[in-house]
């Protein structure tokens, strides 16, 4: 398909701001919604801000992880220990362990939601930030 | 202060890609963390993700609403009437009644998390998508 017949988009990606200047909107210019959080994570808050997409008209998912995450370099209790204390004792941070296998589980917990319509499409790509290319990462 | 003098900052805003071509980064080029959300609502993951921002730093968080927003422009029973049958039932979409009330909720409910250091600084702007120009909402 070329850009111009992509079906309207919705992106899930990290909050780290060099993702903007490596131009995401430039990768896939069929993006209408960009959904952000630390990780790239299949929150309940991305969930409902894809179903409130989906209902906009979104019909395809991305969900793009990055290379050199901070979320994959620091565990929960790194972030605790850089709050003021007692701060974050009950957030699970989804700090990530092994990055392809977290970018898997964050494709199919959004497919398995039950909140997009039937043929929305989600794929999960790792975005290099030096190469500025985007890899996809294919689910089992 | 001049930008360079700004205090690393976290922005908070919607996913609606519009926001992006319009280049928040250049009216902040201090942000290194941007979180993105239907909306740009204070939600747990927004906090989650904020936490996560101040431990690497973050000391001044900007929450950024826009106008003509689709999460003004519908309600929760408008959103769930476009998704699969009983898909969203018990999801609170947070569409907002009141533009500038939401966004001080916003901003309140980030000031009073108690995950961020203290002395972190929270502000909320409303974006003119056709002016380009961010107004300042004052909080309580």
């Amino acid at each position: 398909m070329t850009p111009d017949e992509q079906p309207r988009t919705a992106i899930v990606t990290c909050m780290d701001a060099r993702l903007d200047a490596a131009g995401l909107l430039d990768l896939w210019p069929e993006a209408v919604h960009v959904i952000r959080n630390a990780g790239a994570r299949a929150t309940g808050d991305a969930l409902r801000s894809l179903a409130a997409s989906c209902a906009m008209g979104t019909r395809r998912v991305l969900v793009v992880h990055h290379t050199d995450c901070a979320m994959a370099a620091h565990t929960d209790e790194e972030i605790r220990r850089q709050l003021p204390p007692e701060a974050g004792r009950d957030v699970d941070f989804l700090t990530i362990a092994d990055p392809d296998e977290a970018l898997r589980q964050d494709v199919e917990a959004i497919g398995r939601s039950g909140l997009l319509p039937a043929g929305t499409e989600v794929q999960g790509f790792v975005y290099d930030l030096e190469a500025r290319v985007a890899r996809e990462v294919p689910v089992r």
